[in-house]
């Protein structure tokens, strides 16, 4: 049985999210419909994780076994040809057979963009989000040094049960400013649900002035969703790339 | 009577390009809609010229005469609220009543996008167009040089009659490459119909080997489009600037 690893790229727009499930399109199903037509067998694919309904992705990895003698370079260009136009698997590659997407990987890099201006923007609007008052980037980038290293996330996190383990270690958060578009990096060991949304909706909380940046210690430490700030937007979240 | 200068941004995707037709949505069409409805007044606007179907733009001008004591500020906010999400008013201002925003226009600056990757990307296909062989940017850079300055550009001109004026001057062609995408920046002080695409498909033959820069004269003497490249596809296209 061979294991092979994909990277894949994807606008979320129209999706679902990643996982597949029984209503509503998602960029899993359409991958595994691709793969088997072109290797003539049932595939099934483990992912690195879940994106949210409209989430992108420039770097997202899955992995799948399949018995075929097909090299990886017919998978990739024959899934291609038969994959929608907003999604295409970038590179196809063997790996060994304990290679698994998800507990293999050792780090993830998410970007959130924010598009600030008065006006909106037709031609950011599909993956920036639009926030339309000033945002102190300095008190942003503070807050956000806050935030790094290893924390219980309980705050930042969606639908956590309280046996969960809620402790990340994040690397790196920058913020910087390109033209009108605010681009927050994350860089973490794994990340909860809704964690980097959740991040990005504080950040923008002390942007605006609503939270000092100091104040991210106390978030941290009430441990309870409702004292951080809103989920932002799911269409300014993109996964940039899996590392293993 | 006012006349009031528009500046506007749009994804053409969805749209038959800017100019108004019975068949087929149009950004002029949806502009004076929004626009009429505002005023409350018929708003008929002037274009600084048409952009083809799937165009998009980052700042196109248009003007158009109103009687009404609406200040610019309520026209602007109260258009772009009946607008649909692919279009926007970025600035509305009073000018003199001689303003013509196509007459008056001095110099137009066009963005032609190309992803250059043997993988398309989902992420960048609303707005470059994907060429997957490589391209030499050197001599792109250097066949662009050819066609700086005054020339009669009829070999670049789609659905020109022979009694038409051809000669237009071109202040400068740039080719630079970021990451995966070549932009050509022209600025010129007025373009032929389908001019930059032509000039973008050419540049292409050039970069992918068809042509030497050098044929670049032979391209502009010969006055015949026939012999210049294909007209490149319209969604790789920008109308980023106007100048008065």
């Amino acid at each position: 049985m061979r294991n092979i690893k994909l990277v894949i790229e994807y606008d979320g727009t129209d999706y679902c999210g990643f996982q597949i499930q029984k209503n509503g399109k998602t960029i899993q199903a359409e991958l595994e419909k691709a793969l088997s037509r072109v290797c003539n067998k049932n595939v099934k694919i483990t992912s690195s994780g879940r994106t949210d309904s409209g989430v992108h992705a420039k770097g997202h990895v899955a992995n799948f076994k399949v018995n075929t003698d097909l090299d990886v370079d017919s998978i990739l260009k024959g899934a291609n040809s038969y994959l929608p136009k907003d999604i295409v698997i970038l590179n196809a590659v063997d790996v060994h057979p304990d290679f698994h997407s998800r507990f293999s990987a050792k780090k993830k890099h998410y970007r959130y963009s924010i598009y600030n201006s008065e006006s909106r923007s037709p031609l950011n609007s599909r993956y920036a989000y639009h926030y339309k008052y000033s945002l102190d980037i300095e008190k942003m980038c503070e807050a956000a040094a806050y935030l790094e290293g290893t924390h219980d996330f309980r705050s930042f996190a969606a639908k956590c049960r309280l046996k969960d383990n809620t402790v990340r270690t994040v690397y790196s958060i920058d913020v910087k400013k390109k033209g009108k578009v605010i681009y927050i990096d994350v860089l973490g060991n794994g990340f909860l649900y809704n964690m980097v949304r959740n991040i990005a909706g504080t950040l923008l909380n002390v942007g605006s002035g609503k939270f000092a940046p100091v104040e991210m210690n106390r978030i941290l430490s009430a441990k309870n969703r409702s004292v951080a700030g809103p989920t932002a937007a799911a269409h300014g979240l993109c996964l940039q790339k899996v590392f293993y």
